[in-house]
């Protein structure tokens, strides 16, 4: 269908998948739109990983290999885009996997979860408690998944979400193409990078790492200088366009 | 559902309608993260019409009222976001609405058809022909619309259209708002802004405008102006949030 010469060749195949993936109760329409925000940044940021999104990928990975309880949260958008990935991560990180859905339906959760098995992944499941103090579907969590996490990376999150795992005291990794979003600006390490660059670059990036104490190198982390250089990438970008 | 004093109230309004209109078979699933992208522009735009997106509503409004045979070519993002502005705009402007899509099927075509015509739009009808030089549906258009057309509004356009129109010798108006886009640098006019800020702003001023020679008008126009304004805009919104 797409020629895999088009040089939008990968955002034009992820757009197909994300499509497909709503048609088939995976990804939510909301979810669509929140893809398309993305591209938007991604574009600017030249779709490509920056050296200081390959750092922070670099950081993410050894608080993964390092934490006590390691939880990777999926949502119908990661799944979709990026499963397999997911299941490369989980391997080298062995951090445990959890449905997590910002447009929750009992529904949506058993059909992620059957497809991510499906493609290798080991699924949590149990009895979603309200555990994260938040009002409706976004404060259901697993016990021994999210509730019980010290760092939990999650890709593509809500601020809402992102700001009650921080009060819970856990290390919040997140994947967000906006640098100016409350995501990004409320977790503890922000990558500014497209998901399927970033999860294989922290999936190799977990294979030589050296494990700490996550919570030391979490305090020694400068989130703004993250988002300040990704904040600059772009504007350089704009300033290359300018005629 | 969504509390009228909520900041980003127009924002998230919008993305409800589209989703609803997707379940309903009027916007598409692609159509949804178009609109993401869109999104992220705006925001980046600040959320408001810059005097240089004015300045192009005015021009604008002024070729659409001075042009032989203005056309309003509508997808299903633009009748889903803007039936009522696009009803105000033909009555003040006398342009025949089109409906012409990317992801085109009959079906749909019916569909929004249908749905503008209840909404007091005169839609045109008619059988479809390959009268613009492009493969599959986006060729297709009708004889006494777009087809017969000088100047003609294309908001939320495909790159490729937008140049074949050009090379067919038409005045070409879109509403983009990325100022990168190939629309956007290929157009005879781009206004960059929001599609329910920019269409009411040439509305209102198509009823005190000057109409004139378009072609004369269109040589006079300096598209790379506005397209270097909004980047400059956007670039300035970026350097605001750097810390």
């Amino acid at each position: 269908m797409i020629p895999a010469d088009h040089p939008r060749y990968r955002s034009l195949v992820a757009r197909e998948r994300l499509a497909d993936a709503a048609r088939d109760g995976i990804a939510s329409l909301e979810g669509l739109t929140a893809h398309g925000r993305g591209e938007a940044f991604d574009y600017l940021i030249g779709e490509r990983t920056t050296p200081s999104a390959a750092e922070a990928e670099e950081l993410a990975a050894r608080l993964l290999i390092s934490a006590r309880r390691p939880v990777i949260s999926v949502n119908g958008n990661t799944a979709a885009l990026a499963a397999p990935a997911i299941r490369d991560l989980q391997e080298a990180s062995g951090a445990a996997v959890e449905v997590n859905l910002f447009h929750r339906t009992d529904e949506r959760i058993q059909r992620i979860s059957a497809y991510l098995s499906g493609q290798g992944i080991v699924v949590l499941s149990g009895e979603y408690e309200r555990l994260v103090p938040l009002s409706h579907g976004r404060g259901l969590c697993l016990p021994e998944g999210i509730a019980a996490a010290d760092v939990v990376l999650v890709p593509l999150e809500d601020g809402d979400r992102c700001e009650a795992l921080r009060r819970m005291g856990k290390i919040v990794i997140t994947i967000d193409l906006n640098p100016l979003s409350r995501t990004a600006r409320m977790a503890t390490l922000t990558i500014v990078d497209e998901l399927t660059r970033a999860l294989p670059a922290m999936t190799e990036a977990c294979w030589s790492a050296t494990p700490g104490d996550p919570e030391e190198m979490a305090l020694l982390i400068d989130n703004t200088k993250f988002l300040r250089e990704a904040k600059e990438a772009m504007r350089r970008r704009l300033t290359d366009a300018l005629d």
